[in-house]
């Protein structure tokens, strides 16, 4: 059902500061960045420079405000990994099945995320703690 | 300097459980299970069936009691995503060079991790709250 580890998104309180430091101190490179006001978040994606195709992405996220879903986890847990994401092929597919398995959705539809994906959340009480992500990459 | 994300390191109260979860929800694969008892854990890497070579792995670690730093991060936190591994190609080497750009150091020298590898920490206080772990493969 999954295909790989999209990304790992971690919260940060200072997007460009966030950017400067994984581009200077691990050489990661930006590939997308873009405003997301739905979720409430100014982002960026990179990639390990050296990585073969088809790697995980960092995702790094900026909230738009404190009444934001990162910036709530932000005041409460500090700065750090926020969730992980899994490319699915079939999105809704993918969530029928786990949803079946008991597992609560956030979205039971998708939305749209970055870089034109669509994506959905599973509660993370039901993931070990760990706010977890569904991905299914745009059409090419 | 890194040559992909390795891992990503989840904290849980009981391994079987989580793996089975993982295994039954998400469909994922359990190629490697240690014990070690140097980092306090019993831990097992599971791998996304049909993510590409070099993809990344889910690493699963429940402590082998709580005064390790995986039994003290869960009484803290809870449970939930621990640390990100990166892979490098040469760890002494980042090791070196991260460091001089004054991110701390929690081993200055490389450490036995999974899978024969060697391993070392980087201080979460420096790389925006997250506990970030450099990984070189062993010699194949």
């Amino acid at each position: 059902m999954l295909t790989r580890i999209d990304h790992v998104g971690i919260a940060c309180r200072n997007l460009d500061a966030a950017v400067g430091f994984y581009q200077a101190t691990f050489g990661l490179t930006v590939v997308s960045r873009e405003t997301n006001s739905e979720q409430g978040v100014r982002e960026a994606m990179l990639v390990v420079t050296d990585a073969p195709p088809g790697a995980s992405y960092v995702q790094l996220l900026e909230p738009l405000g404190p009444d934001t879903p990162v910036g709530r986890f932000i005041e409460r847990r500090g700065e750090g990994v926020h969730h992980v994401g899994y490319g699915v092929a079939d999105i809704e597919a993918a969530l029928a099945a786990i949803g079946a398995t008991g597992v609560r959705l956030l979205d039971t539809r998708p939305r749209h995320g970055s870089m034109g994906a669509s994506i959905a959340f599973l509660h993370p009480g039901d993931v070990g703690g760990v706010l977890t992500e569904l991905v299914q990459a745009p059409p090419r």
